[in-house]
């Protein structure tokens, strides 16, 4: 099958390369020069749990892309998602199955502005990878993948696509739910992620504070509010405690997001807007109170304009 | 007259010394040991604009004070009233008069715990003042201070507590609303102080976020709502105005607020109980939402706990 990975970072490069073993017919697409330009000179050089390989599969720029895929997987950064679907509106073919995988919510909102809903499949995965320069990514660890058409009539399709990473060892189920997974996802990132880059400290910190259980309380409250707004029932004892996991050592605890290593470590500009932001829009829209999330997209907006300018 | 200054740092430092220069019986009454020690053997040394002195004026600990003043000038921190109080209570005349000085909110309702209303007279300041260690203190720039008495009774005393001091240059107003005066100010603080010790920068920086406008509007209005139940009328855009103004780098723009210097600076608990948390504990009581403040409370307790312990 031809597949495409728009956004070829870690994630991006790892089901790369995981698909194209598995005797895909894979392409690159990033927007990274040097990334591209080393891949297409050395291979893509990947570490799979010690195993060294330098793969070849073909990279390329957005802008250069032409050929048509059968999918498309992306795994931009929230910010770049919809630039990258303008560069490349020119691989999006009628039977192009497009496959979102990037963190963070409404994503959906901005690809059917680009593919027709019937090709759009949502999914939220637990694979993780680094990337260790350009050309360069380090795969360690297991995963899993969840998988669900937003076309009621396209579950079969879903399933097929369930099927492909299977095949490549990706662990795909086809999901009732994947919405509920996601707004899972986020909003566990939308309790701890702005909080420890706000008070810049790590999980396991953060975890520790007396006020801890009371701040990611009050998040997970207003995404819940506005989760139910798009018929998503998320309980907030329950993420709460999914959330507070998260402490533990052994787990995430000892690790900074990848929020606080975005801004405070690295300078750069966070996906807040696809996640506490993105609560803090809908509830506008909704008439719904979000003053938390508010109050949080504000003062992470602040620290990056103090950052990063 | 019979003064004792109760908590003598800077403030307390600049008050005792123009009031005893002026003739009055001057006590300063600290807990700090060195410094008292120091101004007992060497004087307290003050540099008034330029011209430095050494003043003799009795220090004393707080357990050690006995002699019943005419009038007490509160002037501790704001986490230092009460327990300031309790060790001070043997001094407390029956016709002690009780003039409360602090920053922040809520210490009369602490004050009324162990003097008679009648005594208790609130004020507010402008002047300034900063200790270069013990025993020294350094003054410039001017002042003057609002007084008003709690007892609607009490009015004349509270101007001739005002003549006291205006004998000794201090600038002395009767006012009609010396709560306003204490709100607005406390409310300036809150809107400030918080943000830039959350976002770690000084006054002018915070003031040309883009998110400032909306930040310190949203923490004001619910400085307005609980305002409302203790009948003080704060306007949001006066106040917002008020705010604003100090972001001039030829006023305060170019200082980090006191609380900043307190917990980011010198590692130290700060007065955010008296100030956000006041809000936020006063909201639980009446029923009113005070989310924005809830949340920069808990936030500056979080940094607090990672930064002090």
């Amino acid at each position: 099958m031809k597949i495409s990975i728009v956004g070829a970072g870690a994630m991006g490069s790892r089901f790369g390369y995981m698909l194209h073993e598995a005797g895909n017919e894979v392409i690159l697409i990033d927007a990274w020069h040097e990334h591209v330009e080393s891949i297409n000179k050395k291979g893509l050089i990947t570490n799979d749990n010690g195993l060294i390989k330098k793969v070849k599969i073909p990279a390329v720029l957005p802008e250069r892309a032409t050929e048509i895929p059968d999918l498309i997987i992306l795994f931009t950064k929230s910010m770049g998602l919809e630039p990258m679907l303008e560069s490349i509106k020119g691989i999006l073919g009628k039977n192009t199955k497009v496959l979102c995988l990037l963190n963070g919510l409404g994503h959906n909102e901005t690809i059917e502005k680009y593919v027709d809903n019937k090709n759009i499949f949502m999914g939220v995965t637990l694979w993780t990878a680094s990337l260790k320069g350009p050309g360069h990514v380090e795969l360690s660890g297991g995963g899993n993948l969840e998988i669900q058409n937003i076309d009621p009539e396209m579950k079969e399709c879903a399933k097929q696509v369930c099927d492909i990473f299977n095949d490549a060892r990706l662990n795909a189920i086809y999901s009732e739910n994947v919405l509920l997974s996601i707004w899972r996802k986020a909003c566990v990132n939308g309790a701890i992620n702005s909080s420890c880059t706000i008070l810049d400290c790590n999980i396991k910190q953060f975890g520790k504070l007396k006020q801890a259980p009371r701040i990611i309380r009050s998040i997970i409250k207003e995404f819940s509010d506005v989760a139910n707004k798009f018929g998503v029932k998320l309980d907030v004892e329950e993420v709460a405690r999914l959330v507070e996991s998260t402490y533990d050592p052994s787990k995430a605890g000892e690790h900074y997001p990848s929020m606080h290593q975005d801004l405070i470590q690295n300078g750069r500009y966070t996906e807040i807007d696809y996640i506490n932001g993105y609560i803090s829009k809908k509830g506008k829209e909704f008439n719904i109170d979000t003053l938390y999330n508010d109050l949080i997209t504000n003062l992470i907006h602040g620290k990056e304009e103090l950052i990063i300018s």
